[in-house]
């Protein structure tokens, strides 16, 4: 597969499910946030851990690529980073937009650093050959503070490259609820107004219990819309799971809609969180 | 809730929906095998051991007694017998047959009797009051072979008032492949042609992964039919969960339809493995 091949457009019936639940075009005080993957009926995402597993079927992967187009950024976390080498960028044809512009900015959260993103990475590679944006990696300030030579020149050369690699005070891997603040303030203020996060497990077990303070100091879900592909095979008990850490019912407004012999639930996502 | 609560009807839609999957009107020389169950999207079924949840809304509530009605039997673990105390009776009215024609054989995989079934048990209570019939335990034969005092007495004081404690020659607990074959072949004889499979966790996981001997001595799924409920919630990592030991790609004919808030996922299983 090459980040370059063509994709099929979405049917009519597939735009207008999704069209409810796609990022209004007039930005808001804070970032949209869609939270969507693809898992197998047993909720895993891959075979296990680093292993690339393709479980979408073409339909389900072309509304990906459809999402992608209406969204700002697209964010990853360092692990499916290393596990995937994504491309990240959006390969559905979208009437007088280029590839470039169609796609979104791929975001990678990397406290430390470990992707070492190089001209060879996908994502790099889609922009070079204008078909996608130059990723932007999310690195904590602390680690940017004591930032070692070698890495400063890694760095300075994926930068001369487009890439950019982003210092976020606040950015812990050992605290969610602070550091996604602190990435959508960051992304925010870089004029990313809608976020569509892609994965892997962690970061959706994560985001999907983290709260953040909204302008009145009410703890509240980032996340404004869940966007599920569930594909009918089992990928079984080793399989890397998403399943949160406590449970949750805090969906509505809930559509469902196959695509091949995947579906595709979409939905609304309260933002004051709703234990089962 | 009670057992004799009545369902809605199913629309049109629904019905025909199902229709492709239900057992055929004609008994073929094995037992039709449906395995359903309900799960969130984080495929757990509860949200802890012994913790009965409630998933389904009653839409989907309503398609499993439909399916009910089409199954001569109903079969569960004794630990979801003992955490649920379940009715295992259909109370989707079915035009001209009484509740009991209607219901499907409760019947409970009990090695060694730990159930201890009892009067005021829910199926025992459906089966008195004509709302169901009188469940079947299987137990194993090495079990009834030195069945205590205290449990013939209690197994006579059951059967008396309808139920049966069946002794099954080949079921045991450490091995699924002999004992789902034993389970089965009991019940052809007993006249049960088709299975509805219904929990919990354990059994659906032992199941997806058994083969039995087909008549040609190859090794084949007993499963004939897969149909999940998925409920939009999650229930978290300390859930109760489904997901077999290995990865497995056997569902074709997937067909999906949105049931109230919830989706089902109604399939057909192919007879010889397919890995992921």
């Amino acid at each position: 597969m090459t980040t370059s091949q063509p994709l099929d457009l979405l049917p009519d019936s597939s735009t207008a499910f999704l069209s409810p639940y796609l990022p209004p075009s007039a930005p808001s005080d804070r970032v949209f946030v869609t939270l969507t993957y693809a898992a197998s009926l047993d909720s895993r995402i891959s075979l296990g851990l680093g292993q690339r597993t393709q479980l979408s079927g073409s339909e389900s992967k072309c509304m990906t690529h459809y999402l992608r187009a209406h969204h700002d950024g697209i964010l990853v976390g360092v692990n499916t980073f290393l596990a995937d080498n994504p491309g990240l960028n959006c390969r559905y044809n979208i009437a007088g937009k280029s590839a470039v512009e169609a796609s979104p900015r791929p975001i990678i959260i990397d406290p430390t650093f470990r992707c070492k993103i190089e001209s060879r990475s996908k994502s790099m590679m889609a922009a070079a050959s204008l078909e996608g944006k130059e990723p932007w990696i999310l690195v904590s300030a602390e680690w940017r503070n004591s930032v070692s030579p070698s890495d400063l020149v890694h760095i300075q050369s994926i930068e001369r490259m487009g890439a950019r690699v982003i210092p976020v005070v606040g950015l812990r891997s050992d605290n969610r609820n602070e550091s996604w603040a602190a990435i959508l303030k960051s992304l925010k203020k870089l004029g990313i107004h809608s976020l569509m996060v892609e994965g892997g497990a962690r970061v959706i077990n994560d985001l999907l219990c983290t709260a953040v303070d909204d302008i009145n100091g009410a703890k509240i879900s980032p996340v404004d819309v869940v966007i599920i592909t569930i594909a009918p095979v089992y990928l079984g008990k080793n399989g890397v799971e998403v399943s949160p850490a406590s449970a949750l019912d805090n969906l509505y407004d809930i559509t469902w809609d196959q695509f091949g012999r995947d579906c595709i639930m979409a939905s609304f996502n309260k933002k004051l969180r709703a234990d089962f």
